[in-house]
């Protein structure tokens, strides 16, 4: 990261914690690592997008029906989802600091460390001899190597380590029903992922809702991992929100729904108005075993291009092995006929194409595209400057900002009216303090798509005037058109 | 809870399971005790009710805002709240079957027993006797009543019984950035409630979105409490969710706000349709001990009259908390003039009144309120019966269903036609097989308020039937009217 991209990074999540958007957890407790509230603004930006998307894969599309499956499940979903097995990373600890290190990102703060005393061939043989480790679960060889190259802990100094053990991703905690002897009986986990909420619920769903496929469950929700490293404040949290949709397909046609949500979801972050060279695709070339396609969108994000969501050809893994660990049959009885047969294709277990956005990384994608700092030049010569979010209206946390011009000759009143008519339809902001442009630029700083001004022609012709965010132009309008005209963009 | 009130419940939760609003968690793996995902139609039903429940509390309410905190919160948090010393029941443990019983709930299922065996008297005197030693913390006592009474477990049918010890409710796991020797260390809880939430974020919202007293704070989230007994379907559930706002004001006004939000959240409840007579006040006698005053509003389920809501005035008691626990200072400057002194009134900590209602329970309300099992007579005489759910339509998950008569004659493309400008605005419905009344049912059963059926008339005349739900009413309207009409009702 450029030092000009790491500014505006840290310029981004300081305006972020001054107008309300995100907070550090339980900061008058110094936080909590990794975890972040969402302020006035911020919970409002967050509900928005959440809708938005909400709204655009299930009331937009008949073939998709939602679910809102608990945080906690049945112990027995991540043996099959096998989260319990392999969700996790090798970790060493050292035992005079207690610090504990996921093994490569130690390793590769070394590597690092030597690129920058310019010993490039020893970091690069350290980095090719930790990733053949790594391919191998060779924990013993990765120990021998950490202490061949004397790494030491940032904290303590020494290379005190222990052995190397993998440590589980999971969330655990214990439900209290049973006064068991084995506590073990009682390990429920918090979801990692919202997707096996999903698929545990697939035949009741498809039953209840009557579904024909190809048919799609969509879901948001928070999840949950025990990130070691958890850092770039939002992008990477240890509790976070997914927006996931299964398209469940017959078989052999799973290749052609994968382009088609590949293109599906690029259109939707394009329908905000952000232009297409802010994202890519990166196909992934080393796949999960149960994987046949997998890419992530990524956009440009100020620590640069990044994942904010995967488009995954999931095959007919997860049902299958719900159907082996719960011995019950996760099967579609399809009557459609099979030109080649003749006959109905008839029963199968589904394909999957999974689509997964991490809301947080949206709401970060929003605001860090959204965050100008613009240098203004005034009509007498004079500049000026602002800090504007270009947040696309429909998301914007408020919608409008009413602004009696005065605090006198009635101008408040017709702006309470003009308030109470249209707060019916959307969040708006009513302020009377202060300078008229003070107050624009508080409205331009939490993202407000239009201010009203009502001053004294309003009350001579029922005019007032009208200013846009982006361009600060301003133009009179009918008082009585105003709802109407901010409804048009929502 | 009588005979026919249990039926009506039980039919209630196979209705909510068959039509796709709630199922058992986990279903697949036998369920998870206490714990339901919501399906389909459900989680369009509970998304409408917390949607409702946000539009009323923060953009009707220009002086409330909201937040959206991690459930992950530092751990001092609850000690400050009182939770980790308080928040506790005594629990006993049967040695022979490992079930682990609350200890009042225990004794209360043995009354019962005694009742059913018309020994009034002694029923009566040990519940007496418990309420004593309860109220006493009186562990030794309580163990001894339960050996005096010759109490056993259900299961294993001994009395072979642990000490009574106290089991706390909350929920607690481990973060892992640390690998300390005491796990103490790293220990976090799910949050039992949102309200501390609001109350650690109090001045980064009041500072961040400028809030002047009186001002609220809101917010939609997960909770969890390992309830031992959890049961009466969604009633009390280990994984909820909570729509709480505090509302903080000056200390010396508490009295008249805490009257103003009791009645503005029961006309809330109101505003809904539903009749008062199905809801009354309980005002609390017994106070926990920092609250001046509290109420529940209850609602009769059919389950009887139970609690949907709470109101409390619960005075400075969680910021006070937060400040010593914190050391950092939680309190407001009152710039305004109080007219007694003539001076400003200056820094406090305000004075909080809180609202909280349990949106599950909400959803509990609206289901169990909107259930009717109708006999019909119909034009020729003979009767019919229909399943209803009579929801409210703004809250309905499906708002219109679009029905072409037969498949055939250009019917399906008109019916697609007013499908894609119908979609926009609300969630509808297309089904185009089954006889007309059979669809009409399958509505009935979901809820969906309206139904339009296109058939040759639309054709000739531009015309379509609309069905009403409750009334069964049907009116000929012009098919380009049907969007608006539906509107009319959101």
């Amino acid at each position: 990261m450029s030092m000009q991209q790491d500014n505006r990074f840290q310029a981004i999540i300081a305006h972020a914690k001054e107008y309300g958007f995100v907070f550090p957890s339980s900061e008058i407790y110094d936080g909590l690592s990794a975890v972040y509230d969402y302020g006035p603004w911020g919970s409002e930006l967050k509900k928005n997008i959440r809708d938005y998307w909400w709204k655009s894969m299930t009331q937009l599309h008949e073939n998709i029906v939602g679910v809102d499956a608990a945080i906690f499940m049945h112990p027995t979903t991540w043996k099959a989802s096998g989260h319990v097995d392999n969700f996790s990373d090798p970790m060493i600890d050292n035992k005079d600091s207690n610090k504990r290190y996921r093994v490569d990102h130690l390793i590769e703060a070394h590597a690092e460390k030597l690129a920058l005393e310019g010993k490039k061939e020893e970091e690069y043989a350290l980095l090719k001899a930790m990733d053949e480790l790594i391919a191998k679960d060779d924990f013993t060889g990765l120990k021998q190597l950490i202490d061949d190259h004397k790494i030491v802990c940032t904290v303590s100094g020494t290379s005190n380590w222990t052995d190397i053990r993998q440590f589980n991703l999971m969330f655990k905690t214990e439900f209290g029903a049973i006064a068991s002897d084995s506590p073990d009986d009682n390990i429920v986990y918090l979801r990692p992922e919202t997707a096996q909420g999903i698929f545990v619920n697939f035949l009741n769903v498809q039953k209840t809702a009557r579904m024909k496929i190809p048919f799609g469950i969509a879901q948001t929700g928070k999840a949950f991992r025990n990130e070691i490293v958890a850092r770039q404040f939002i992008f990477r949290m240890r509790e976070f929100e997914q927006m996931e949709m299964q398209f469940f397909v017959r078989p052999g046609t799973e290749g052609d729904w994968y382009k088609y949500w590949k293109q599906a979801r690029l259109d939707w972050h394009l329908s905000l108005g952000i232009p297409a060279d802010k994202y890519r695709y990166h196909d992934h070339v080393k796949l999960a075993h149960y994987a046949k396609e997998a890419c992530d969108i990524e956009f440009e994000f100020p620590i640069g291009f990044k994942e904010v969501e995967g488009i995954h050809s999931r095959s007919d893994f997860d049902l299958t092995q719900h159907q082996l660990y719960s011995r019950k049959k996760q099967q579609y009885f399809d009557n459609e006929i099979d030109h080649a047969t003749g006959k109905p294709y008839g029963n199968y277990v589904p394909y999957v194409i999974e689509t997964s956005i991490g809301l947080d990384r949206m709401f970060l994608l929003i605001l860090s595209h959204a965050y100008d700092e613009e240098t203004i030049t005034k009509e007498d010569g004079s500049s000026d400057s602002r800090v504007v979010l270009k947040i696309p209206p429909k998301l914007a946390p408020v919608k409008l900002a009413i602004l009696p011009l005065l605090k006198k000759d009635g101008l408040p009143e017709l702006a309470r009216q003009l308030m109470d008519d249209c707060k019916q339809d959307f969040r708006c902001f009513y302020e009377e303090k202060d300078a008229i442009g003070k107050r624009y630029r508080r409205q331009d700083a939490i993202g407000t798509p239009f201010c009203v001004t009502i001053d004294h022609q309003t009350k001579e012709d029922g005019t007032v005037t009208i200013r846009e965010r982006d361009s600060m132009q301003q133009r009179r309008i009918k008082l009585t058109d105003v709802r109407q005209e901010i409804n048009r963009f929502m």
